[in-house]
């Protein structure tokens, strides 16, 4: 059983996801260098829960796995970008990222920032390569990185519109900051699948409610886990004087959010039968993950 | 007559596209400090070259200029983005952009990598917006957009394949620096007016010749105008020892390299008679400008 589900299947899956990363930056032109930094930014390790969902919830919609991979690429080359760019001096300023430095330790910041920019925009082109409602996908795509753009902005600077209360702050941040993303995955999947309607808003209704649980969990294993253990810095957000769930409603309280998330996202994909069992076994898995 | 053409229209085109940059900017949802940094990245001037030759291109063609509006502030999104990020500290170090301080002299470096980051995925939303060809214009966006980041790599941090000489060299950095969204430019224009395939590749070689053009004068502009009158920092490329065109043939030599490239660009687009005589006037006054 591997972190993220208890299918045999599961050590395939990544497999697949892997080679399908490599293979794509390999096959595009681009600059040597950039290449390079690009390929150590996306390439090292990572649980790959995005493009995992992205997968699953095309098979959970009756789609074809193989039509949901250039959006899975897309959407994981969004996330590693994501990464990149949060972790540089002027933002978060991380040295560590999967156990290993982060993308401007190793390669430079110059190189960091045009290796993050080039993950976006070749992710925009592999999400237009989808076989199926490759546009739709690409829309997605765009919008869930400018909502997640926005999440980041909110984290690291503040400026909420109006005087939110931290809870509502909190919200904000995380429906944006990991929750777009994560949605995305779900209904990117569902497009790529050729979703009907119903299919769709189920697994959007999943995305949510699993991204947001997905969140919660992030934040108390920050708060209670060794860096060590993390293999990224831990009570970083904490220190930094960050809204986290555990900050604001404490440990016992976000535990029980997690809770009941979980217990959302299964009723959202219970219609679905047999075909969405990998994304329960997926919304269990994240729930009691510890790292 | 303006710096771009010669045809009384052209105050009103500029307008057209300020009211549309700003216009979509405004609409969209976004973090308020997100969205001012963003503004202030996007709405500094300029001249406007990128979306002023996507409607032109359009309309050689045959189109709406309407139909062209979308992937034109796409295109000038993608452009404005590259000059943030480009003006960072770890990259060209600039502090004055058009005249003001760059965007991160002005609002922080944080807020200027994420305002680059934002303004290139809400471009890939608006130019998925176009209501013609959408997908297509924006693979040609999100294409030339990895290409620009290839030359920025290019020009910053070297790294080339093989060894080439200086003047293979200039031509690998200038084709994708800044040829790759000019050409783009050109393309999609000419794909948001439904163009036939002869027109298409008529402005695609229009595009090809006059973005090399572009570049050309600019050096030449670098290299013997003050910043004063630039508006930007002036004989930095020399001075950061950058290959330049007059750097590897004098300038003397690059001011022919523009009269032909002029000519090849003139008769690309003579085949489309009448209606591409704004944009043998936009390459006409973009050769002989004086900033």
């Amino acid at each position: 059983m591997t972190a993220l589900g208890s299918h045999a299947a599961d050590t395939t899956l990544l497999a697949e996801v892997e080679a399908a990363l490599a293979g794509t930056l390999d096959a595009h032109e681009l600059a040597p260098r950039l290449r390079e930094a690009m390929r150590y930014a996306a390439l090292g390790g990572g649980k790959r829960v995005r493009p995992i969902l992205v997968l699953r919830a095309c098979e959970a919609a009756g789609g074809r796995r193989a039509d949901a991979m250039p959006a899975a690429v897309a959407l994981e080359f969004v996330h590693c970008f994501s990464l990149v760019h949060d972790d540089l001096p002027a933002l978060d300023n991380d040295d560590l990222r999967r156990g290993r430095p982060t993308t401007h330790k190793a390669h430079g910041e110059a190189l960091a920032i045009l290796a993050g920019d080039g993950l976006m925009s070749v992710a925009l082109e592999v999400a237009l390569d989808s076989p199926r409602r490759g546009a739709e996908v690409a829309r997605e795509l765009a919008a869930a990185t400018t909502g997640m753009i926005t999440g980041q902005v909110y984290d690291t600077l503040g400026g909420f519109p109006g005087s939110p209360d931290a809870a509502t702050r909190l919200r904000l941040i995380h429906d944006h900051k990991t929750g777009a993303l994560l949605r995305a995955a779900c209904r990117m999947g569902a497009m790529a699948g050729n979703a009907s309607d119903a299919d769709l808003a189920a697994l959007t209704e999943y995305g949510r409610a699993m991204g947001l649980m997905f969140q919660v969990v992030d934040d108390i294993l920050d708060e209670t886990q060794s860096t060590e253990h993390l293999g990224k810095a831990s009570g970083k957000d904490r220190d930094a004087g960050k809204l986290t769930y555990p900050g604001v409603f404490g440990v016992e309280e976000s535990r029980r959010h997690v809770e009941r998330l979980l217990a959302e996202s299964l009723a959202a994909v219970a219609p679905l039968g047999e075909a969405a069992a990998p994304l329960a076994d997926l919304a269990r898995n994240l729930a009691t993950r510890t790292r």
